[in-house]
């Protein structure tokens, strides 16, 4: 008897097959494992880190102060409080071995001490030019200037520091997403090296722009992305889930605005960076 | 003409204008305003954090080498890798002014550096007394010794510092929930001093945690939070929302778990603490 199933419960499927399976399977070196099914559930949960930290970011208003050059004045620093929190955490996350994890990219990669912790095998999957793409300085600029303000509600509860480190969690969840294009590409052109060869040998940026462009699929990971964050923000009580109302915790088309207008232009945009070093 | 309302709802009604008015009324120094509403409002909301904390270290194995002081090995410091990031980064945040909010504690409160920005008007809501109430080192050894290893699933990723960070971010919303313990019995005690005073003369902590002690409350928190856990912790897909299946990203019973055993008890003992000082 043969049984038979859509393509899409397949995955569904093998997805969470894998899952339990990578779950059963941890041990040193055997986490960082790249296929185009891991890559994917990956992209996947990171949708969710993204959004915990889009709500915990809105639970604070906008606190401007954080922002402000001129009210931080900190001695022996230039610059705002959020810059302060974000430079110095990154330096000592740094020093914790985060930035070992080619997975991870830093704002301030110019700030940063070396690891000084014993050093772990993460698998090198990626081309070695991937190391010289960090496109953080956009995503910063993004951040500030467009998601805020949409998702903080105008006020000042005076909790600077907290918001700063809220800040930092959140932009290092956006960045590793972005960044992640570089292992999107690398399964992608492993896959099917023969589509993507001559469009690289001919720098044709455009080309494969077009080749690592799905819009079904973007339109559906952005109408995810506003699930999601309709059902991790809303209001939960004993009484009721109160998944049609107005108390949430944040506005769900924010998560998806941002998906659809930042972090998918800009993960391809990593990719066909990443794409053009592919051959050197 | 009289509707008439369930009290549940009415406390439902008050509770969403609040909400609303809170956010619309947002202004320096307006943040801190502690009524029995208020209060239980930011109790309800800080269960969110928690359980996203929760989800988000659960995303991580165990990652052992975090805890473990041999395997860091840290040039001039004793201590595990999670220490030397919790102690550092607080250091960092105290700079920033975290600790100038009376509704935060630092777990290393003797390694801190004074705040190097400028100061914000807290409102001073609580007795003196209660700066000198810190129980994290309970809450510490309860989530190393109990927490994670309920939460984490065996394992080794090597991302020993996202790990630590994840750990220090829901270390502090446990912290932040069991001292805000502080508010609600100074919130208590103004709504009805005549039964506090005599136990706190006479030094009854029996008397006192019996006073602060509702059962069947304690029991909807539980069962609330397991719920929101539930809800929280879903894989969700554009197919469909997955509330019954296996799929989740950690066991809600955790969740539920950690407040009967330790967040209830814990923010209790704040309030006899509290409560103890109170008159002096």
């Amino acid at each position: 008897m043969m049984i038979r199933f859509p393509l899409v419960v397949l995955v569904l499927i093998i997805g969470a097959l894998r899952c339990r399976m990578a779950r059963a399977e941890q041990s040193p070196g055997s986490g960082n494992v790249y296929t185009l099914a891991s890559v994917r559930e990956d992209l996947v949960r990171q949708e969710d880190t993204i959004i915990y930290g889009l709500i915990e970011r809105a639970k604070f208003p906008s606190n401007s102060h954080t922002y402000d050059e001129k009210y931080a004045q900190i001695p022996h620093f230039c610059g705002s409080l959020v810059e302060f929190v974000v430079k110095n955490t990154e330096a000592l996350q740094a020093k914790a071995g985060r930035y070992k994890n080619p997975e991870e990219n830093a704002f301030f990669p110019e700030n940063l001490s070396p690891s000084i912790v014993p050093s772990y095998p993460f698998k090198q999957f990626l081309h070695p030019g991937a190391a010289s793409i960090n496109i953080n300085k956009s995503i910063w600029k993004m951040y500030f200037q467009d998601l805020l303000p949409l998702l903080a509600t105008p006020g000042d509860d005076g909790n600077y520091a907290q918001t700063a480190a809220n800040d930092l969690s959140l932009l290092q969840a956006i960045s590793r997403r972005v960044h992640y294009g570089k292992f999107v590409a690398e399964v992608k052109f492993r896959d099917s090296p023969e589509d993507y060869e001559p469009l690289i040998r001919a720098k044709d940026k455009e080309g494969l722009m077009k080749l690592l462009t799905f819009t079904s699929v973007e339109e559906s990971v952005r109408k995810r992305v506003e699930k999601k964050a309709s059902v991790f923000g809303q209001e939960v009580s004993l009484e009721s889930v109160d998944n049609d109302n107005k108390k949430r915790k944040f506005d769900p088309t924010v998560a998806s605005s941002l998906y659809k207008n930042w972090v998918i232009p800009l993960t391809k945009e990593v990719q066909v960076e990443y794409l053009l070093r592919r051959l050197d």
